[in-house]
């Protein structure tokens, strides 16, 4: 099955984030493929691989990265495929650095930025499925699925914390 | 002909900023519709609104607020469609606020955040477009279009800026 | 004893900060209710705790989030009681982001924003106390008496301090 | 009649900003007694004011200050009666500086924190009505009518803008 | 010996970075007198322990304190004896909010403020000693030499690091 | 009449601010000098200055400065008289960077900070008055006739301020 | 005579702050090449600059930009000469953007970074001169010569202001 | 072989962040002197290290330092030779106070700076590398040959996730 998305990280200390995308798309059945390309230290492999993508079929980019994260507005500079940046907090400066890097692109060249860290990883994954969702009436149903199970979750939740209260009657 | 795309400013006072996503989606002749709610002065009317984007086959939302914006993030908390936020700066904070709002959201309901402002503003329409471009053809040669029209205007200026330095030879 | 105030909190992680509040209230005798919701993934579960916690004679709503902390303002956004924010530190923004996007509310809306953490938690408690205390003489004579023991509390630490000092003396 | 609240600034300059409140509460016609305090320049009048205050019945102080703003929280330390506070954005640093000191009280001294600015002073005085409307059911059903009106406005402006789109066509 | 400089901090949790003043006073031979006091718990401590310094001959106050650090503003509104000010990194925003509280004093009511924690807490002791040299040779003196064992300390430190570059010949 | 304090500011665009500082001493009748050097365009310069000051006389150096603001610290590094830093917001960063410049000095060498700006600088002035007043009884007199003139000029305001509250009544 | 120096900025709005760079070159006769080109709008002609400068010669590259500021960044990934970047204060949020996208790069490509905005375009300049001048022994004097000249204006504008205090005697 | 780059940390304590910087000086076979020296404690010293490296041949001098990070700052004040800096994060701002201190420098004196903490460490060691290897055809040839080991590297690490995502197939 050919890959509808492809996850690239700065970096292989990236991997425990963007997993958390990966795990995600599975959930979601939606094919990928995950490599390691740096905007710095690799462009010409990072602009082969988007070219790649491009001809291949896959219909959105998703790019991690830390500190002076260039990596996603390099992929967008490169491609009109939409692509979404997840700021990592891998620097001292704790992933505010990332950020500013990766929102504040200027106009005519967009990124989808996620927030920092791992929930921002995950959400990158729901974004993608919303956008292939579009086109897609089993991802669009999934999503819609998924928003129940977080629901029912949080109920559940509130149950053991509402326990957690009647323990301690006033 | 039926929007594609909604726009949802917080006031009308963020109209400034937010009539550069219409004019941008005008470019690529992708019909909108524009109007203001508050996620906290009318949050009934909020999802009231996207209630109807999703029944009249609205495709993407895009939210512009200030300060504490948290309008991106409840409009995303009641439909599957892909939701882009723009962070306005209206507050004395100068848009930090508005952008930590926007992006920061927790796993589960992403947001797709924009830069801080007009470049933001513009940047949300043509990511919207990138999305319709997945399934419209015709956005998408126009995607391919605008940049090059961008590279276009950047020699131009570039000449502008080398004839100001042959002004001042050494 | 029906409940006087209603504790929400965004997530079962937020418990470890937000029993605090559960705690301080218990040693002001006052009634409450502590459970989850979720400002995104339960919107209708928050609106409908809010419309039975006003229906049920609460009178004050104390809400605990992270990151883009909405909680507090899509609660207030729902009702005119008196709404209080706690901003959780558990995102690797370490709280501004929370404190932003629970304090920054817009005009006609507002959430009265304690400390980032622990001491917001408790802080939220006490001044739960403090509008209560407006209409029972009890509960005003507990916070009186309250203030006495904190100032006990710090004489009794000072003397430590000093006996410290003392033990290396000049 | 007598005051029910008490507005305090910590210098006459804040006064463009706090006449909001004094303006908000006119709305809801709760007579207040506004005046100008410092919390370093008149540290005894300060405490004067504030004993005074819970004398004469007021119920809550608002307090309003920049920089270093510690006039909420010097008033907090003096009385057992609600405090809100209004940062205001009066030094070089934007107003971050008078939210800092305004917002991270330390356990046992709650100081409400509002919005930095105008934002946060008229919000100062709709939580003061929300905290008095608890037991006058007249400040409760202004504060539901305040909010209606608020969404009308909000609708109103809604259609100005909407007509702004529609005079762009597509 | 009577104390010279009153060295208060607002809870007895800041004795880990406070215990730096006193030793660093201890090593110039100046008394001082250490306790705990807060700026919102006890208010009339505190300005008891102003007054009697006032009265006992203090020349210098040294106050350390986190979060809304009030404590050594609170003290410089009730004495024209220099204060200097400690911000101790306690709360979740590391320092920045003890820092801004601590500094941003408004024109009138001057604190002298040093680095957030540790260096700063040694640094007040040094800058105490300062103000007092100017009247004491002995003092002035002691400064002096202090600087010389700096300077030896880093000449020092540099011969192990010389030594440890040295152990890796290019 | 020979200086007792020594104004050094980092450029003579710092003159709108520092000249606060000069005009506060002359009030309190405290001889100075003023002038310009910079820590990096005039490192020999800025040296001799101080090895001057410490010969005639002068008793505590004040040093304002913008962005990288070294000034204080190399003053600091030259002497063991005390140093008092004002942070000017003069760069882009709005002072953030003169003051984290001016006040997060190593262990060793403090220097006392004021706020950032005009409020810093005329805060400066008074902080060296209540160095001197410890030895000299008249400068000590006049600082406590200053404070009782600000507390008279805070009621002067108050009534302004009350005033205005009552052309507005409920 | 063929350009030592290339000057990239990433838009024509970025002239009024990079032509300080030029200026400066054009004061030390180092012939440079000023142009513009956008990281993300233009990648392919950044890089034909990058290779083309290579080629020709060129020793030094600075590059300004603002927002997302990933230019200097882009360059420094296709070419081992130095590269200097110049953060432009040109988005909401004042030059923090850039300067941290520009500064944070990952390990392998440095980027030389300056100061925010004008400071900062001046000095790429001289940083230029100072690499130059490693073997240019005329540059090099040239830099002693501009020292100079700093420190002699330094010391005219320290007697305007020594004038201006004299105007004002105690 | 005498030394062409000279290393000097503000104290020991940064050891475990700048011997990156002489780590990688070594791959690339440049002699260089590794050294402590306080700008503010041993200012006397600094400036001697200065006047000697000037004197004894060496090109580039790299200066680490935390907090109020003046060292880049004060060395390039003495010398017109290219000056690297590297902020480092050893107080509780984490790093950002060292950044601010050692780029915002004013017109006239720059100091090359790089990320802050290891990164920044190991890039100073490349950027003085890529200086030298303007006169140095070798070292410009080991420039080249580190960057495509970077590149093989990083394909290395791809293949690694990659396997890691195939082991989880969709």
């Amino acid at each position: 099955m050919k890959a509808k998305v492809l996850i690239v990280m700065g970096s292989d200390s990236d991997l425990p984030v963007m997993e958390k995308t990966g795990k995600m798309l599975e959930d979601f059945k939606i094919p990928y493929h995950m490599t390691v390309s740096s905007a710095h230290r690799t462009p010409e492999r990072t602009l082969k691989l988007v070219k790649n993508a491009e001809k291949n079929g896959v219909e959105v980019i998703i790019a991690g990265a830390g500190a002076a994260a260039h990596l996603a507005g390099v992929i967008a500079s490169h491609t009109t495929l939409p692509v979404i940046g997840v700021p990592i907090d891998s620097s001292p400066l704790e992933g505010i650095d990332a950020l500013y890097s990766t929102v504040q692109m200027p106009p005519g060249i967009p990124v989808a930025t996620m927030a920092v860290g791992k929930a921002g990883a995950k959400n990158a994954a729901i974004f993608a499925a919303q956008i292939l969702g579009l086109k897609d009436a089993g991802i669009a149903a999934m999503l819609k699925e998924h928003r129940k199970d977080m629901a029912r979750e949080v109920e559940k939740k509130a149950k053991k914390v509402e326990k957690h209260g009647k323990e301690r009657p006033v």
